[in-house]
């Protein structure tokens, strides 16, 4: 039968896996890994490459485990109990400015006393948004959910679109993707949703290989990596104002190092940015509701 | 009698005064200013300086009014009301990682309904702790304080240590200053406690300038500017995860080109940096409680 020890190995084997492949990817780089401890019990694997195409990327593993922090007890209006937490999460930011950034996160949680979910998500952020890129990309998501259960692509992605949301700048991270918590019995089993969990896990290198691919070796003016290097200002204001798995990490002493292997390796702030015409074309795409697996 | 309209025009001709003062201190760079409108009343002037010495740097005046959010009004207990606030905020980012970021901050806040108060602060981040010009700081801080009244210097010097700190990285932002808030009437009257603002706001051309002038043509290495940059990003998390003035900006649709002004022009974010002895040197000397006065 299922059990945390299952899902325990598979995460680090979805980790060594992609690792692997990433490398293979990236042609150069190799993923250098950290071992950490929680001293509360459990800890983790994390993984950082500096390649010649990913500029900084991050692949973690973690899983751990003890008293359950009192605060979050009463916030799940639950008793005192000890908890289990495990998953991957992903953030890729690429030297070439016509290559997305890529994230991606698969979790599980559960309490001694019987309370278990899963959760994750990947999303997509062009620095120039491609719309048949980002219809692929949906398209390779849907695909993935649909296996599974047809309501997950259109529930998913919507709830994508309002997390990753960079709710100060009125704009989305970038053209979104699925995301997804909470995943109890009411989804299925849990067998059926670590089956799907997976299915979101084993997508991610091909999802990214095809936004990679046709765009590693392209060249790129100083003009295009400014830009890069501005947009990853949003990346950060996302991730340390807004996104709550960065949040949680950084209120509850997790390891601070690893949770903000997420930031990008040099991001510039400009006031007033002069954006050109093709940049506010990238930036008027960067809204809610665009259904980019019906674009023509 | 002082009331709020003296309050504004005394904190437009600081930022004239300051403008000035800096652009001299640079002796390249011009402020460029963007006047702005706030839709439910009020508006500011952002200034913003890419100079010689001074990489990016902003001053900003703002005077903002209208019916207070009833969030806000609960928060505080009120009933609602109209309120008006008003102030000068500054971050300079220098060019040379000799030079310290420096922050000022002076504010009045009042309601129709008779509520009011001041607050402000100035802190310094170094990006090599240099223990007598930190000495140096406090004690022209403690001087401008100890004018008006000699609790001030030690009760907002402490106040200052526990807000710029960086909780997550158990690092303060820099060697500190003072910080201050809610300072109504059981500091003094209005227009004691309107003198010891004015006084802190005309202390900080001459307190940068002590920091700046012994510095800012010091040669520096490449590993210098590295570690500059690898500092800044302590410094954007500080204002993008701590810092409550950013975050009461954020949630509450202000300015946000005008709030985010204080991001530094260039960051980098390296995971685990390799700190050498002189960076590990500086890093034990970002903790609260030291007696930079006392130094000898």
């Amino acid at each position: 039968m299922l059990n945390k020890d299952i899902i325990i190995e598979r995460f680090q084997a979805l980790q060594d896996d992609i690792c692997q492949k990433l490398e293979s990817l990236d042609g150069v780089g190799q993923f250098h890994q950290d071992l950490w401890e929680r001293p509360e019990g459990g800890g983790g694997r994390t993984r950082i490459i500096t390649g010649k195409h990913i500029e900084k990327g991050g692949v973690n593993f973690s899983a751990v485990h003890g008293e359950m922090p009192v605060k979050i007890c009463k916030a799940l209006g639950i008793e005192p109990t000890r908890f289990t937490a495990t998953g991957v999460s992903i953030v890729l930011h690429p030297h070439n400015p016509h290559v997305p950034i890529i994230h991606m996160n698969v979790r599980y949680f559960e309490t001694v006393s019987g309370l278990w979910w899963f959760g994750g998500g990947i999303d997509l952020t062009p620095h120039y948004v491609d719309p048949l890129l980002a219809k692929q990309f949906h398209m390779g998501l849907k695909v993935a959910c649909d296996l599974h259960d047809d309501t997950y692509y259109p529930k998913f992605k919507k709830w994508a679109d309002d997390y990753f949301y960079v709710k100060h700048r009125k704009e989305t991270r970038g053209v979104g993707g699925i995301f997804f918590d909470r995943m109890q019995s009411d989804y299925g089993s849990k067998e059926e949703n670590f089956d799907y969990v997976m299915e979101v896990g084993n997508s991610f290198v091909q999802l990214y290989s095809d936004q990679f691919l046709p765009n590693y070796e392209k060249p790129f003016t100083d003009r295009e990596k400014a830009w890069q290097l501005h947009r990853r200002g949003r990346y950060v204001e996302f991730n340390l104002v807004w996104d709550r798995g960065t949040k949680f990490g950084l209120d509850t002493d997790g390891n601070i190092e690893s949770i903000l292997m997420s930031l990008p390796p040099v991001t510039h702030w400009t006031y007033r940015y002069p954006y050109n015409e093709r940049e506010q074309e990238t930036l008027d795409k960067l809204m809610k509701g665009i259904e980019w697996i019906n674009y023509t």
